[in-house]
């Protein structure tokens, strides 16, 4: 694996036949198996945290002397805590429930033939992701759990310490007699390993971005296999004249302020002309720390608020900054998040039922919430357990994608000797 | 639309946007309304029968001139019959029931919020076709239905002919109240148009190329939006030693003889070594007018068996030849399956429980059979109505694809104040 006169092409193509090996493999094996394998790799992951550390320090040495931010050494950093969190969250995945084998749909043909729509995995899945080592065995645990081969790709400054976790994982696995090839790492931190994995269409099956706004724009672009990601978390919270005032100031402040930094913070806010406590809301966003960006009705309201130009309504702060518009009405609001929103999540804060459908049937987003914070836009909150990532996309999966977006189904058909006419 | 001195891609861009803005009026349509509009459209099919049979003749003539093959003539002609037919199939859509607003499953969260997956259109669809002018009312039901628009972009010997369909569709579906715009024909035979559709990512949701091989081999290989597609149907008929001799002969002829070009038609039979009545099932198949290709057990059995090139194993011969291997056992059958499937369909012959078990969970196609004849593999024979298309890749949609593949599903969260902690 570790010769480095293969092409990067040859790299992952062989990577892939074993990847694909492994899931013939894990096809034929059942579910308190798999369970089992994450149990014990959590256990190995506790069992091996002195080496994890000792190759996370390696890591972070080398981080250090090639001048990486005090944010990117934070993300990379590893200690017996987060190595505990990180054996808790795969024995999480292991207790989930068995997203496989569900039968989605069946029908008998009038000429007696039994269709049935099976939820089976989804094959081989590629992971990109930077410098937090975590996702080597979160990633991996959910791959696995849905019965597929991970191969996975982490940051070039993080290589030591996702070994050191791959090796554990990989020892849990093998020692309750899953195929280790079910999770492999691609052993080279050349870059042109990655435009290799995005190329592989027919070899992977999906590919999985985890990262920064560059990572997943390179991913989109360069893919010709399918990608399950999202760029940007551009959501609206509209606060409609019925909204109850209080209600409105505690849920726009949770959803701006709460961690500006996740993908489900509120980036806009519109207010609609009929809302009459705009003032305090925004006062209670200046109050906490936010900058407020408003056009000409916002500005008017409080001194502190400042002039929003042209692209505030197309930025994602991730920030405590916030671009505040008056609308007249439920249309021009849809008007402005069908213009501006990246289909992330937009929220509704409102009492009147007609205003409510209107905003559910209108905003073509992945999620859309009434009265609830933005912030809520998550896998775990949703209660899909841990999440592989977040979709804008339309196709296969939306919004928080958890097992079931690492599954697909297969047709089976059970005739008695039919033949087409 | 037809100022020639646009770019492709100004012209695929602008009618996408159009495309965007039909398909925001038709989620504020009801279904009935939907239906009527398909009712209608195939009343103005029938009612411009004489004038798409003239538009249809120039593309004739301008065929014939141009030396194009009697089958593809075949293929583009319409006359009274065919165009009925077409209005037909544009009724029957309009009969199939509601594929959108379902509430695919609902949760409660501990803190009180309601969280639902609801079906919602799938967005703007691009289909990209060859000389059937048929194609043009088909799919532009099948995504107006489903709360989609279409831009369809037919072959340029067609022209005419999907003008005339197209001008009768879009009155149809205007006479009921319906956006034009929901259909669109792309209205130069430029080739750059069809480039710039399969360059348009996030413009156009979904491309479905529909024609032959060559076609679809260049839109999967150029798009950089997702395509639903099936490039071949290399099916595989495996005959168990515990299969009944007759139903394995029956099926066997029906799987490869009934229509031997259709992408369902077999291909490659497996025979078991303990299968013992192989003679007959091979002479049936040569006195069809079946052409045989084996190993050399099987030329071994009938002296008209030719020898099987390693090639073979891979041909989707789409005529009357067939491949023919004996295998050693069920593993044997499920490796050769795995190397030289194209995931389509694959079927198992047998009487025995635990081979059908192991046949259905060591195939990896869409679509799985059990004593069927592979002919069967069709969205209108499997109970879906008309269908899209097959798909042979693994995410949103496998196998045939009908009304629900148009859909996606939006995440609808119903709160009453709950912020994050």
């Amino acid at each position: 694996m570790n010769d480095m006169t293969q092409s990067p092409e040859m790299l992952i193509s062989a990577m892939a036949a074993k990847a694909r090996a492994a899931c013939a493999r894990l096809m034929q094996v059942g579910d308190n198996q798999k369970a089992r394998g994450l149990e014990l790799a959590a256990q190995a992951l506790r069992d091996h945290t002195d080496a994890i550390c000792r190759a996370n320090g390696q890591d972070m040495d080398n981080a250090a002397s090639n001048g990486l931010s005090a944010a990117l050494l934070d993300r990379l950093r590893l200690d017996t805590g987060r190595i505990e969190g990180t054996a808790a969250g795969v024995e999480q995945v292991a207790h989930l429930p068995n997203p496989l084998g569900e039968i989605i749909d069946e029908s008998t043909r009038p000429n007696g033939m039994i269709l049935q729509r099976k939820r089976v995995p989804l094959g081989v899945i590629g992971i990109i992701y930077e410098s937090r080592p975590n996702v080597t065995a979160d990633a991996a645990a959910l791959c696995m759990r849905a019965g597929n081969a991970a191969i996975l790709r982490g940051g070039s400054e993080a290589i030591e310490s996702n070994r050191a976790i791959h090796a554990a994982m990989v020892e849990g696995l093998e020692a309750a007699g899953l195929p280790g090839d079910t999770i492999q790492l691609v052993p080279t931190t050349d870059r042109a390993a990655v435009g290799a994995m995005l190329r592989a269409a027919g070899l992977i099956d999906l590919i999985v971005p985890r990262g920064g706004k560059s990572l997943v724009a390179r991913v989109q672009d360069e893919a010709r296999v399918p990608v399950l990601a999202h760029l940007d978390g551009m959501n609206t919270s509209y606060v409609h004249s019925s909204a109850n005032p209080d209600m409105a100031r505690e849920l726009v402040v949770n959803s701006k302020m709460r961690r500006t930094g996740i993908c489900g913070a509120t980036e806009t806010i519109l207010f609609d002309k009929g809302f009459t406590a705009k003032h305090q809301v925004i006062a209670a966003l200046l109050d906490a720390g936010c900058a407020v960006r408003g056009d000409e009705a916002i500005q008017a309201i409080d001194a502190r608020v400042t002039a929003a130009k042209d692209e505030d309504w197309d930025t994602e702060y991730l920030d405590a900054v916030v671009s505040i518009a008056q609308v007249d009405d439920i249309d021009s609001a849809l008007n402005h998040i069908s213009a501006h929103s990246s289909g992330h999540t937009d929220a509704i804060i409102a009492e009147d039922e007609e205003a409510i459908e209107r905003f559910f049937n209108g905003v073509d987003s992945a999620i859309v919430m009434l009265n609830a914070s933005t912030q809520f836009a998550d896998g775990g909150e949703f209660g899909l357990g841990a999440e592989i990532g977040i979709s804008t996309g339309r196709l296969h999966a939306r919004g928080p994608v958890a097992l079931e977006g690492l599954t697909t189904y297969k047709w089976i058909v059970r005739g008695s000797g039919q033949t087409r006419a």
